[in-house]
């Protein structure tokens, strides 16, 4: 009967309403899109509005020892934010502020506006936010930001945390802070910001953004080959990314091309093996450069039907065409969707190793990736309602990480560790660094109150 | 007797000649240049070569109870690497392999080459590293990890921690940790190679770098510009960088202007109250249109005399009158030198306010800048002998953090807190940031051994 007790306190802490205890409403926060079956239910929902809220529930969680699972817009593909049975899930939802500031050019958020709807007010002001996560329509900054999101610009224009200059963060204790600010260099105390960002909700639960916005990006010339090979099409990737840096270098596999096409009928060629889209935004002849690199690389590596354009609508079909790939390949069955990431030259035997590991067990795997920074999606496609290929499934799952260890590469470029992933976690580091990340949690979150079971 | 016996063990444990005790010797290691007076001299020096090495150095300051100031190559402007009375002083100077890995487009580093070899490395390899702080030809690559220091090309490439992918770290007990790698994204587990890079050598010695490298930088145009007041050339740097992204932003004040001009006679007109110098390294006719925004914005705040050339030797000219500026202005006096940094729509007002603490103290206060990303060192000028004299230029010192504090800025941009900082770090991000500062680093560091007395 205590928690109950407790549990009024909280509701009387907080304006009327934020603490949703309705167990229809829980049930659609128990899982993100990593669906993980053994996710939990929420013992209350709460959708603060403010920084002090959240500081109330996360005093009113510490008081009480209640463990906090935050959530985003429950985006998530490595269980980041799953529920847990008896824990508070704090949906950053409802902050949903933002201000642009023309004259330092920074973008000061809360985070669970959309990261599309942070692009469109910089976009406003002509300016631009780059970081651009295939999800970017519906996943939230405050997400992006936890997990050091990444996306198909990354390859020329760097992940979330190149663009996070300070940020409010409540502290376990339920304490706010601030870190970092407005000014483009800062050197004073240990860089604390940039120890947040990528701490998938483990030291803090972040309430304010200040982002770096840039010129808007110059219009970009949009290069598509399609491939007899995988192969081919990665050795293409290594010989444009020694030359040049691309600002999009995409790759998509035979499966995803004819699913894509199979949803979209744009044209894609379904013999392709491979399917690469590059983009240059070089204004002028360096474009022209650029482009001229491309569709060389491209040929000399067998690509038929090489396809440049510098309409921007065009262009953005492919790039559309790219994004579409996952909701397009979960047709086909249920996914489980990798992360893994290789340094460039092992793209080539990542993807072969793929390959191999999709026949030793006999299932279905597509390949996506954003090539031209190493970091590939293969998408595990299995029938939940088959046990035996669920099992194959998982199996395939974990060897693919095991594969992009064993290749000096990561178990998860852009997603996060999660809660699916973790046991994965100390193949790749050592366990050194698991307990140097220890002892970091420990000193910020003494009780392990924050998202327990995520890395650790 | 007891401290003898246990140095006898220490050099026994690494190869003859590499622990220094010679007075003399040990006399050169007692200051960087932060010149501070109060500097104490090292117990002993070592000069490892390896990461083993410098383990074991660790684990024998770890057993002894023995603190250890780690020093790159002595050049902190903040006195990061200050000897300390009865800790060792550990140099990184003599650990200087470098390999390039152009199928990556990364080098490996170890920690004591300098910045301008590590350019020139990559440059040998068609690679480019671009922070270039000021002393690039004699700090060290492990120094300005430590510090994650800038630069000129900051205000378009970013800092250093923008170029770091991965680190090799010996903790506090003696163990090594790697943390990153050679992969471009990487989001598993905490971001520990964040969390070092601008640590000032609280959390571990950095031992190996892997750095990210670029494709080369396309010839750069140079602008310049004299104006009437600083107040002219700083509202003319907002106009610049209210619509592009330079590749180059500086600023100099009338004393480093007439410095410099006694120093190289190159025709700088001495008459100027400031001189900007800006460059964009935009390809063919966005460069030219970047170039026509300079002489615009330059012209529109009164500038005389601008002048714009696309010769490499011309432009590297005007960049290394720049740099010249601190030496040049150190003729004049000794130097106080400063790195507060501010939101850009602030730099009037700082540099305002620093003219009037000038006023108000008596001194002269010389300010040159990295103006497009708002960091810049007012250069406090003082005879040594004159005690009255100095005393006014530490009450300066002082009172130029305070002013940026409260323009909402940071008391460094890219020289760290190290120890002459350390008294206003506190009033710049407030007791909880403080708190959390040294939960970290008991965290890590529990016997407080690593670079006591500085942050914190």
């Amino acid at each position: 009967m205590a928690a109950v007790v407790a549990l009024d306190s909280l509701i009387a802490a907080l304006p009327p309403g934020m603490v949703v205890t309705d167990p229809d409403i829980l049930a659609a926060y128990r899982q993100d899109r990593a669906q993980d079956p053994d996710a939990g239910t929420p013992l209350a929902l709460i959708r603060p509005t403010t920084t002090e809220q959240v500081q109330t529930a996360v005093r009113w969680c510490a008081e009480n020892r209640v463990p906090m699972i935050t959530r985003g817009a429950g985006t998530s593909l490595s269980g980041g934010s799953t529920a847990v049975d008896g824990a508070v899930t704090i949906s950053t939802e409802k902050m949903r502020e933002l201000t642009i500031d023309t004259a330092t050019r920074t973008a000061v958020v809360q985070p669970g506006l959309f990261n599309a709807e942070v692009k469109a007010a910089a976009a406003a002001h002509d300016l631009w936010y780059p970081p651009d996560p295939s999800s970017f329509e519906i996943c939230s900054i405050g997400g992006n930001v936890a997990t050091n999101a990444g996306g198909l610009c990354c390859v020329k224009y760097g992940v979330t945390t190149d663009y996070v200059l300070g940020l409010q963060v409540v502290l376990a204790d339920g304490r706010a802070v601030r870190v970092g600010g407005k000014q483009l260099k800062d050197s004073a105390g240990l860089p604390l910001t940039k120890l947040f960002v990528g701490s998938e909700g483990l030291l803090g639960i972040i309430t304010e953004v200040t982002l770096r916005l840039l010129p808007p990006q110059a219009p970009a010339c949009t290069v598509v080959g399609s491939f007899a090979s995988v192969t081919d099409a990665s050795e293409a990737v290594l010989a444009i990314t020694s030359k040049i840096r691309p600002a999009m270098l995409e790759f998509m596999d035979s499966v995803s091309i004819n699913a894509v096409e199979d949803m979209l009928r744009m044209g894609l060629d379904r013999q392709a093996g491979a399917l690469l889209v590059a983009q240059s935004d070089a204004p002028g002849p360096a474009g022209a450069a650029e482009v001229a690199i491309i569709r060389q690389a491209f040929e000399a590596h067998g690509a038929a039907d090489v396809f440049d354009t510098d309409d921007p609508q065009e262009g953005e079909a492919f790039t559309a065409a790219r994004r579409a790939a996952i909701p397009a390949v979960e047709k086909i069955g249920s996914l489980l969707l990798e992360d893994v990431g290789v340094p460039l030259p092992q793209l080539p035997a990542l993807i072969g190793g793929v390959a191999d590991i999709a026949a030793d067990n006999d299932v279905m795997i597509s390949v996506i990736a954003h090539a031209g920074d190493g970091n590939t999606h293969p998408l595990i496609v299995f029938d939940p309602d088959n046990a035996d290929e669920a099992a194959r499934a998982q199996v395939a799952f974990g060897q693919i990480m095991d594969l992009a260890i064993s290749l000096g590469g990561t178990i998860t470029g852009e997603h996060g560790v999660g809660r699916l992933k973790k046991a994965w976690l100390p193949n790749q580091v050592g366990p050194d660094v698991m307990e140097l990340t220890a002892l970091i949690k420990n000193a910020l979150d003494p009780q392990g109150l924050l998202n327990p079971g995520v890395i650790l």
